[in-house]
């Protein structure tokens, strides 16, 4: 078993670089927050004996040696960048989850035949550069390199040059590395575990996601004196927009999703009718035909309701993944030492992108995931109790070992 | 008659100062832009032979000696702020009109009995601190002046100390003056003038106004973990709401106008379910019952709708004014002046908040409008012709002279 206590303290420990406002973190990709928080975990790596390898796009890779030299390595990791008003485990979990088989390992004096590297992937979250899971997905062949490091922030900031500003733009080539598989513990981010009772969930599927990003043009006008009829406001395509998405969502009850999260208002002023709004819609669920299905009625439905009201509708796709299916082996492998260790289990789908989706397109993976009280995650109030973290955590160890060999 | 051509390029000359990107001007009031334009303003008001008083809240008098000691003075004005994709000629227009008719009293060396003062209202856009015609209500004595004092901006910075940062905190008390009458010359802001091929509106009366600043919480959570039935998204409260304004507006035709042009959405990430919107409703029509109607019916429904779909709704009103019936002498001297200048004019209705609509409660006050292109304002790309700004000024001139006797 894993030391649950000292994985706690390191996960309280992380919690302190780029604090929120109200109990979580802010500490987004490439600010100096991630910075930091990449300094310790390095700290921490070196620390417990690995080497470190970083890639052009800043994914980082604490390797420990195994004994059969020709062995290629079993990864295991998740991500440190958070939401701008995010949780203390959302995917630093499953980075020093990693980090603690590691030193359990080491407690242990056990040698694995492959060697084990516990990887942070860069800009998971997709916040502050669209789309998410941004680094693993060049690292899988989904993204062109040049293409991730020329991505802009609200502020007109490049991807590439906020990453060589905190100085963790590495020498290796990004996607160089073999993995004999990669495993990934991530929280539930949703209700089901905690309301069935349930210590594990075993990952077999995730959703596939699109995310749409809308422009809405009508005519910057005075609030006061334009008549309504000779009215464009673009405040209503996002209106009917906002609706339009929900419906859509709602009649592919159960298993789908749909929501704006993101919008931006121009000129944004009292008494000037918006001339444009520019959003994200993000529609999910785990059928590739359904998904497809809602974003073809989505595209279909969209121009239409704006063009009836008089404005503008063009939109493009920002983000997308179909929905995965796990590597049966590995799927295995952690549903075996949940069983093994008698923790309480089910089969799950994961609601989340994870860059464990992006991994199984090009080596056998799977997830492990423990609940969160409420479902709740992208909330600051984003909470597990240290007994999730650690039985989260048992399981991911004794599957990576079982699958590294002694 | 004024000097057209030396008006027209003034006007251009004030437009070089907090240009905008599309060929209009951003220069929002206590800004560095904003200090940069009362200084031009200053040097051209002293040049013309004006001593310039500035009161505790940044309002700029210049003032032209008359030739009775006794007599109180004639004021004209309007503001130099603009929107932050504003025009070339909202309130600018009103503002070097006043100045043209002092060059133009020099010019011909007339002296009048009442003095004349120009004036510079600050804040009359109201968009970087609710409510518009700030400086101007306080005067009237519709605000406190140190609730005025007190107001912040988006990013949380204090109206009082940006006027000190800026330089433009004066001395005198402000409402200490007295006005014999005052005067004010604006675009339309409309597009009625322009269809009616009229000149110049003689503005008998203004609209009323609400703006409802609303914030809708519901709860941030992640958009694809979360389940359709666990969402509290306050996105969609704004949706319902917009919706709900514009249905209303429109069931009180004629003549009333309701839009959201400024909303704020938080946490505004793609992967969050927006947890909080904060926007303003702006609601107008010329008759007090009406517009009260309006205001109630969106204070019975809107928090409903939102109850419906398990968000929370609030509301305060952040700006307000009654209809404005001006002083019918000094519409008398505006509509006589138009006549005996030979320029086609209509009455007409302000659709837009004005300074003159607060002095108006305290002083004789009335206003004179001139077309725009197609209506348009709020919106860098506003035009006037150089021949509407000249009729204007010359039918501002006659009435202000006229009524400061010679
Ligand atoms: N796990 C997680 O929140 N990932 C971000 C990508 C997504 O929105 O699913
Ligand atoms: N004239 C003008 O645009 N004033 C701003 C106040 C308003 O919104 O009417």
């Amino acid at each position: 078993r894993i030391n649950g206590e000292r994985l706690w303290d390191s996960l309280m420990e992380m919690a302190k670089i780029g604090p929120g406002i109200a109990g979580g973190n802010n500490r987004q990709t490439l600010t100096d927050e991630d910075s930091e928080g990449r300094h310790l975990f390095q700290t921490w790596c070196e620390a417990a004996g690995c080497t470190m390898g970083v890639d052009e796009i800043g994914n980082m890779f604490a390797r420990r040696e195994g004994t059969d030299p020709d062995a290629l390595p079993v990864y295991v990791g998740s991500h440190l960048d958070t939401q701008p008003t995010g949780g203390k485990y959302d995917g630093v979990l499953g980075v020093l989850g990693g980090l603690e088989i590691i030193r359990t390992l080491n407690d242990l004096d056990i040698k694995t035949k492959h060697p084990i590297v516990v990887t942070n992937w860069t800009n998971e979250e997709g916040t502050r550069y669209a789309p998410a899971m941004l680094a693993s997905g060049v690292f899988a062949g989904k993204h062109a390199l040049d293409w991730a490091l020329d991505r802009v922030d609200a502020k007109g900031k490049k991807f590439g040059d906020e990453l060589e500003r905190i100085g963790w733009k590495g020498d290796e080539k990004v996607g160089d590395r073999k993995m004999h598989a990669f495993f990934e513990l991530h929280i539930e981010q949703g209700p089901i575990l905690e309301a069935e009772g349930k210590d594990i969930g075993v990952v077999t599927h995730g959703q596939g996601l699109r995310w749409i990003e809308c422009t809405v043009t009508g005519k910057e006008s005075h609030t006061g004196s334009t008549p309504m009829h000779m009215r464009k406001n673009a405040g209503r395509g996002l209106a009917l927009v906002t609706e339009l998405v929900h419906e859509i969502a709602m009649k592919n009850q159960p298993n789908a999703v749909g929501a704006i999260g993101h919008i931006d208002v121009y000129p944004n002023s009292r008494n000037i009718i918006p001339g444009k709004v520019v959003f994200t819609v993000d529609m999910r669920t785990h059928l590739l035909d359904k998904l497809n299905g809602m974003v073809a009625e989505f595209n279909e439905r969209a121009p239409k309701l704006c063009e009836d009201i008089g404005v503008d509708f063009s939109c493009e796709i920002v983000g997308q993944f179909d929905p995965p299916a796990f590597d049966e082996n590995c799927v295995k492998a952690v549903r075996d030492a949940a069983e093994r260790l008698g923790y309480s289990h089910m089969d799950i789908v994961s609601g989340a992108g994870h860059d464990a989706c992006w991994i199984n397109d090009i080596y056998p993976t799977a997830m492990v995931m423990c609940p969160c009280v409420d479902g709740l995650s992208h909330n600051e109030a984003e909470e597990i109790s240290p007994e999730w973290a650690a039985a989260g955590t048992d399981v991911l160890f004794h599957a990576v070992v079982e699958t590294a060999g002694i």
